[in-house]
């Protein structure tokens, strides 16, 4: 029996402003900050040690792990890195204001690209302002795998390698894993635990900043999950389903 | 031609209290904080970027890592880990406050204990309010590797094997390494990397939250190394030498 947690990361500046982000580095709000160590409380209030820790690339994520874990007393932990559990890149959309974005697409394109499993927004240019071609954190990433734009299924595809080849080992060697990620990152790996079909993904949102812990068999297939805090995960689902209303 | 970085740990909460501190586990002051933050200003405006960072398992190192890299915009960095960059074990003189110690066994055993190379204090028992055995971030260490009390040179010996097997390699690779961890690690390795005597080690000092840049040859011996701001690093130097007194 393995121990999987996930958390994602707390409010972010642009959570605050309404606009579209996937890559773009913002950092946490005060409350994205406050959600993280709440998240590391709920961790030892549990009694849930994690032995390792996964995180995106980017800020928002890197830095609710890192106070989640200061909460926690366990900032020592090891810690690996990638890109492959970035939040979705939101292509062309990103930087623009989600309920501006509605208006002028009108609500079914609008869920569309939020929502749709296969359908990407456009693609960004690289020379756009918030692109980030040029970023010296995707340095060893080839022009063929930095994506432009994404849809879930795209994250689903490069987030899965990482699931394989650097998360299930941790998990095989009897650690209780922390993966700190995103709300499209995250989602791929619950389909994917969950084996949720491609239409009823849709409907999955998972809340910030609350430790969703899995109960894994031998073949890393879960016997149990639930929300370290069940009533606060509720109400925070619920505030998901109604950004850009 | 290589690049290392040594960044000690800003001022913590019991630097402001006098009390030697070792291997607990204390975390920054208010000031340690902002010394970290500038640390991470003067290598953006230095143009040192890093590629890999190094830190101790103590939560002052690893805050200073994350509030200077944070400061730098660099958190994505990969980073690793170890006990073998803790600060010295100061023994049964963890927790005891530095003027009263001076002033009960007098200025030479004083500096003996804090100064000598091969002269280790009294060992601290297992069972002692401020021994760390039973941290479960030690929980790999075998007993007899789990220090109970170290002299400057049992800092370099447990380093040494850090530098050749972790370090070394990622300068090899042709990294920008950041190493940030405590004034007797970094001591160690400046004694190392310097050539510096026994004797001489003594009088050496390396101030808090200024990176201590060297250029390093293919045999990573130094061809130059100095401060990112001299000014700031004599000023603090300075203050560290009139500790105790």
């Amino acid at each position: 029996m393995a121990t999987l947690v996930l958390l994602r990361h707390g409010e972010s500046e642009w959570n605050i402003k309404g606009l579209f982000t996937g890559w773009v580095d913002v950092t946490l709000s005060a409350t994205g900050e406050a959600e993280a160590r709440r998240g590391g409380h709920m961790l030892v209030e549990a009694g849930v040690r994690p032995d390792v820790v996964h995180t995106s690339l980017l800020t928002r994520a890197i830095r609710t792990a890192n106070l989640a874990l200061e909460a926690a007393d366990l900032l020592w932990l090891p810690v690996q890195r990638s890109w492959r559990l970035n939040e979705r890149h939101y292509g062309a959309l990103q930087g623009k204001d989600k309920a501006q974005t509605r208006a002028e697409f009108g609500d079914e394109q609008f869920m569309l690209w939020r929502r749709s499993y296969d359908t990407p927004p456009p693609p960004l240019a690289d020379d756009d302002e918030f692109s980030q071609a040029g970023d010296p954190r995707y340095a060893l990433l080839p022009p063929e795998l930095m994506p432009r734009t994404e849809c879930l299924k795209d994250v689903v595809d490069r987030m899965l390698p990482y699931w394989y080849d650097q998360i299930v080992p941790d998990l095989a060697a009897g650690k209780t894993v922390l993966v700190v990620a995103h709300g499209n990152s995250l989602r791929a790996l619950v389909k994917h635990l969950d084996g949720i079909s491609d239409a009823d993904i849709a409907g999955l949102n998972i809340p910030t900043g609350i430790p969703l812990r899995y109960e894994l068999d031998a073949e890393f297939k879960p016997v149990s999950s639930g929300y370290l805090d069940p009533e606060a995960a509720k109400a925070a689902i619920e505030a998901v389903a109604n950004q850009g209303k």
